[in-house]
């Protein structure tokens, strides 16, 4: 059955998004769609960007991912759709893709210029519904890429969406900052990290990109600092410690994230989207 | 496969939709569900005439559209099924079909008496799921519409719903009022308007309901006035302008719209559901 | 075609849940997925074990329900699958199940401890994506539930959920107390109660678990209190009083409920999960 993914910033009250389910079960009647998320904050292609970063590595091989954040509609902003190595991309061509795309898995990548793929009547607000959603469908049909518009040769000739990267400091500290922010209030920062060893031996190792350097967070030889407050405990899961305590971890995304245990870090520390939180290694 | 849309008041945390859906595919195994939307406002009968009117035409022939906003559940208000030329329509009797229905596209109404259709025992307080849900799923699956209970005659015969129309001001002004909300802040207007012209000749027709008058807006000689605040720009598209900017603009469902670039109109201008929004044509 | 239900306090933002089908998708190509709720209040296992038990009776027989309300995500509590008469349970063993189980309809319990069956590496911050969704798939494929892990012999092994119960007050009146307050602001107590009679004659039957006395609310004779307020209205439906008038009504679970029609009880009032209500069954 073919699948299509749908991410946007319509939230799910107005009709926006039920509207495209409507366009493409009339394209593509036994698609499976699913929601990965309409809450993305207004106009919020970087929250759009590592979202999908994080979960699109879990769906099947051929699945179709369309993405809707997309305040440059009906302006001269590009729509593209993106071939990689596993999945589908339909989009905006304003960044929201940039974390999912590399040289390495991008196969092709189209200018979606050919209007036999839209709805006969195209809107100057609603891409979504006139062209995105139609183009998803089509290609879950196994309608060719190509056929969709012109090629665009080259990976850098898309708009790029930059994220903010962890900085090491002098001394060996990391800055580090809040990209994201869930319902629970877990402060998701920007830098990868993952545990290794075992045990009472067991460490996080973190990964500056771009740099060869990677930090090694010992479990009980580490402490971080975000808005003022000191996190001294390193934890593999946001229950080892009792409720109320500010923790450290590495979340389900494989990056560093400040949580408090059946609480809210968010609310707690008054952090945002942003936020600095700086990193201190004192190794193993 | 069978095409299910549901747009309710529920909202989505209860578990009501998901009871209605447990109930459908019960009786419609393979049948698709959509969510219109959950988010209607309680007991907003008029809100979600409105979307339902700008979201049904986009799905496919012999989808069945079931609306449950029903503020007299339990009371002696009808449940009725409306067949129209493409679609079925499966609803409480107070007004929430209006905007749908219309004497050229209605091909048969009836009111839901036979309980042969509904679950064995029918509550007071939750006709989704015990008379809508299944009644929407033995149309999916292909029960005729005349079984379902006894028939109404004339559409006449059904609550209407009285949206309020935008009026003619003598001078040729348009007094039009916000009649929908949706999460961007965007400010939905009563006033039915398209795009004609090209280039730097074009400009903007709306229609009077009822009234032969089609005010003429001209791209660059134009204003509306909302909560005091002047509205200068006549845009095509959100992003036409700087963030921050008020424009107007026609919307996806074909009507004249208050928005801001990148910004909340409605939080910015204090605008709610009734506002009053005059529009100068000014002609081309 | 397999059923499956999702129920978690993750919200719909953030991807997770998303993120949950495409696992579930991956392994079960072509099941339904049913979002029962997202919006538990986080870590709130007995709101999720509350909305469990009033929706899961509506879904078809073989429904896989999938519950992931999971404060103690990574630590020592237990991962449990269950099948009733009916259904398949997936969830963590911290009692979000205790109401839907019952030593008549359990068939078998497992501890899930099969490592085949989850994804290759598994988190300590997610196990709904990494355990839950695809042992819950694998349920939907057919795979035998002692399969899975190690048997659970004894039901009375799993944790339970303690909800409060109503308390036969000296004279006849009933302690009972919200447990629920969904969308509308309706107040849902723990009070099972059904309507008998017809008519004028008609009364309702309210049953307290664990004893024997089962008090009668006579339809015209009857009043409970509310945080301060007397509310002396028992009515079959919301709508049968006049918009903004309290009543008390059985809902659609089949628990005694506090409304106001049209309008909000919960804010009207200030009610909380936890707030008392007092039942003066008044007899006939």
């Amino acid at each position: 059955m073919p699948l299509i993914t749908l991410t946007t910033d319509f939230g799910t009250a107005d009709g926006y998004v039920g509207t495209m389910k409507g366009v493409i079960l009339g394209i593509c009647p036994d698609a499976a769609i699913v929601d990965l998320s309409h809450g993305i904050p207004p106009q919020n292609t970087k929250a759009a960007a590592f979202l999908l970063a994080a979960s699109h590595g879990y769906f099947p091989k051929g699945t179709v991912h369309v993405v809707v954040v997309d305040p440059g509609v009906g302006t001269d902003r590009r729509a593209i759709a993106v071939r990689t190595r596993e999945h589908f991309f339909v989009a905006p061509d304003n960044g929201v893709l940039s974390l999912v795309l590399s040289p390495e898995t991008v196969v092709e990548i189209v200018h979606l210029t050919n209007p036999d793929f839209w709805l006969p009547r195209v809107s100057k607000t609603f891409h979504g519904r006139d062209i995105f959603a139609p183009v998803g469908a089509h290609l879950a049909n196994g309608v060719e890429i190509g056929d969709l518009g012109g090629p665009i040769r080259h990976q850098g000739d898309l708009v790029a969406c930059h994220l903010s990267e962890p900085q090491l400091l002098p001394g060996g500290s990391v800055k580090a900052e809040v990209v994201y922010i869930d319902r629970f209030g877990n402060l998701i920062t920007n830098l990868p990290a993952k545990w290794s060893g075992e045990g009472d031996a067991e460490f996080v190792v973190a990964s500056i990109p771009g740099n060869s350097a990677n930090p090694v967070l010992g479990r009980c030889r580490f402490h971080a600092e975000v808005m003022g407050r000191v996190i001294l405990r390193l934890c593999r899961s946001y229950g080892e410690v009792d409720p109320g305590e500010l923790i450290a971890l590495v979340g389900s995304a494989g990056y560093l994230e400040i949580a408090v245990c059946c609480g809210n870090a968010s609310r707690m520390l008054g952090a945002e989207f942003g936020t600095e939180v700086i990193i201190h290694p004192n190794s193993r």
